[in-house]
């Protein structure tokens, strides 16, 4: 936690929050703060500044927090991602946060397995948890939206389109240098990291169909090289080579 | 698992192997092969292939192997890695594999929690296991080696220099554009994959201290951006920028 989020709710006086749970505990046990003491703090949506420990109770503690930094520049990429399985999804949501994605449309591919559809770890309350986490680590407040789009096709065909229209949406694809006429050298990427759709599929694979359906809507796909990257760390590997344009 | 590691003691004859245990499992359920198909597999530092089920029984099955590809080209990088926490140390261990370095040093640094250098993931097979798992992951045979260094100073001052003499040395240390002198631009790196050390610190910071030894050494700051990158991400966010060039 290297900012401590802060919600309406904790606010007692515009200038004044008192926390209680988590951040209480991180506070008093890790950072071991002490009445004077400043920390990194920002409101969920608003400013970051500064909080002072003005006041500690056995399970809370109050701030006096002054808010005038604006959080750091949002990643201009939108992650398209097939549901993976629950501890996959809770470290991609912390680490889409903490990159700066905004904008998170999680969907169903053939080879999602259809059970997991069902997992808790969709439910909005599990998301946003991740999603803090992410934030709190990055020293962000802007949080992401979340879409869930648990049909394929007609996402892709119907709303995909529109939504990449003069931008360029890159769909990670092991082996797809291999004579599919669609090579996206890394080297030739758009210049900038603004107005980029990633997608990533499933564990095991995107199949041949939803790849033409995929480049039919106007994706193009990307190899990463000869290493198949586990799905958690594609999307860290390719902002760091979209940013170095920056 | 993309690929079989084949390991010596695996073969009944120079074309063939038994397996059993987490392979045979794989094979099994995951792979739900039948005889005659084929499996991409590797033998262990040595090259890769194709291994064609020739038999099955209850608890092993056998390969007939060909191995006539040569693994993927090596990152030219190596990774000194403060201890981190078990779950932390395990995630990196697989990622570093995956993302092709060979040469891991694991270093005490002021942060590092002491009571780690206990942790049985410290343990050789424990380690092997996740390098395994990352080898498997990315379709790759040679083995990194791992190299554990308990005395910080020790080794910044009488080892390092001769480790990055001719090449450059970078220290991922958030915070570092901010007047110290050792600004390294990423869009300056170093336009070549090879011949980069790069130095992830604790979770908690480096301190001021021990930079000053860095540099002494010859390494330089890196700067990530504004946000904080939890330090299992470090690694491949900073591949993916350092192979934009090659």
């Amino acid at each position: 936690m290297n900012l401590i989020l802060l919600h309406d709710s904790d606010f007692i006086n515009p200038s004044r929050v008192r926390l209680s749970g988590r951040r209480f505990s991180h506070i008093q046990d890790i950072l071991k703060a002490e009445c004077g003491q400043i920390l990194t703090v920002g409101k969920i949506n608003g400013f970051m500044g500064q909080g002072t420990v003005v006041s500690q109770k056995a399970d809370s503690i109050e701030l006096e927090v002054k808010l005038d930094n604006k959080p750091p520049q949002a990643l201009a990429l939108t992650l398209i991602l097939a549901l993976p399985r629950p501890p996959m999804l809770k470290r991609i949501l912390f680490s889409a946060a903490m990159l700066g994605v905004k904008k998170i449309i999680i969907l169903n591919f053939n080879r999602v397995e259809k059970g997991l559809w069902n997992s808790s770890s969709l439910r909005p309350e599990a998301i946003e948890e991740q999603l803090v986490l992410g934030l709190e680590q990055a020293k962000d407040t802007i949080m992401p939206e979340v879409i869930i789009k648990k049909k394929f096709k007609p996402f892709i065909q119907d709303e995909l389109p529109a939504l990449i229209k003069g931008k360029q949406a890159l769909v990670a694809h092991p082996g797809s240098n291999k004579g599919d006429g669609h090579i996206l050298s890394l080297n030739k990427m758009c210049p900038s990291p603004l107005l980029t759709t990633l997608i990533v599929g499933p564990e095991g694979g995107i199949i041949d169909h939803e790849i033409e359906l995929l480049k039919a809507a106007g994706c193009q796909t990307l190899d990463l090289g000869p290493r198949i990257l586990r799905t958690e760390y594609v999307l860290p590997y390719v902002v760091g080579r979209l940013l170095e344009f920056s």
